[in-house]
């Protein structure tokens, strides 16, 4: 395990698919897996904190940032900034530790055309109706936060073509599970391991 | 799962590095895994059974079959003919079973030029020192017979790099749960996946 390569492991999902949960049970799963923190310019929601579930940033901030060339990646989106800090992913990887982004779909596409050999997996609902229904159900949001929600999860939609795994959250801990295999087979891949070192002796 | 696509799996291997115990442990695991059985001209070993490991066939039934088109795929080495027949692996795929073919190097190669996306899992030892050791210590073969795989250990080794997969065989169950894995993360590969099915009823 001493040459173990870190690995970048991008999740995106639906707005409302239980990401979070997932997330959470993937970290207590692996040891080896560090959650790397995005940075945001959108106000905190209730329960979430500085420094663990995001950096909350002012705009001044995120932008002062870009200028000094701190991100991987960051998007705007109509109201906010979000960006992936490099100092974040970097360091973990050569240190040989895996390192999990929750990103939206803009973000992922970033990412993997920067780390092609990043792991990109999407969440799904067991169906888009039963989102929609939790969604409306929640009867925490505007219609046209609702409204505006439904239109994300159509072009979110299209996107997941373009990851390499599509996973369904119908209870999180078997989506954790799935997920926790897929890390786990990924680092057998013949394109991860110094396959070499197996002769190495002989040499 | 109505839309399951089958999925074909290859494991190779170098000779005495337990392949057998491993897919034995596989089929017994995998209820949708189907092992298809191959054809070789070659002497039954002890404890070896026709139509359970191999289909055994003399050089001239396995020429005729060659002559019929039997064959997806097949090689000669210095002494003997193997070969997958086509009818062990196209039905149960278009059924949404799984296939695992257990195979030699050239044979998996043959198999992921036709199947681009089969999965190709090559087993190694823990290292390779300890199966030369395992070779010789096992007293039951000729000091040519280990020269010449001692030959193709090194041949076969020059491979490794083309396969998808590889699994170090320390403990068999261990080594076997890994290629569980493999096989269901593959499943869920959105290239294998129909994604677009969860949005059907919006359409």
């Amino acid at each position: 395990m001493d040459d173990r390569k870190g690995m970048l492991i991008v999740v995106s999902g639906f707005s409302g698919v239980g990401k979070g949960t997932v997330i959470q049970l993937l970290i207590d799963s692996l040891p080896h897996l560090q959650f790397s923190i995005s940075c945001t310019t959108r106000k905190p929601r209730v329960g979430e904190e500085n420094g663990v579930n995001y950096f909350f940033l002012s705009e001044e901030e995120f932008e002062s940032k870009i200028a000094a060339g701190e991100f991987v990646e960051y998007t705007k989106t109509f109201t906010n900034y979000y960006g992936t800090l490099k100092s974040e992913i970097d360091k973990p990887l050569a240190h040989g530790v895996d390192v999990l982004l929750e990103l939206n779909v803009v973000g992922a596409r970033n990412i993997k055309e920067m780390y092609p050999d990043s792991v990109t997996i999407f969440i799904t609902p067991p169906s888009i109706d039963v989102l929609k229904a939790r969604l409306i159900g929640r009867g925490t949001e505007s219609p046209e936060s609702i409204a505006r929600r439904l239109k994300e999860i159509e072009i979110e939609s299209k996107e997941i073509e373009h990851y390499d795994y599509c996973v369904t959250n119908n209870i999180a801990r078997s989506c954790a599970d799935k997920i926790v295999n897929i890390i786990r087979s990924e680092h057998l891949k013949v394109s991860r391991q110094n396959v070499k070192k197996l002769f190495d002796a002989e040499a």
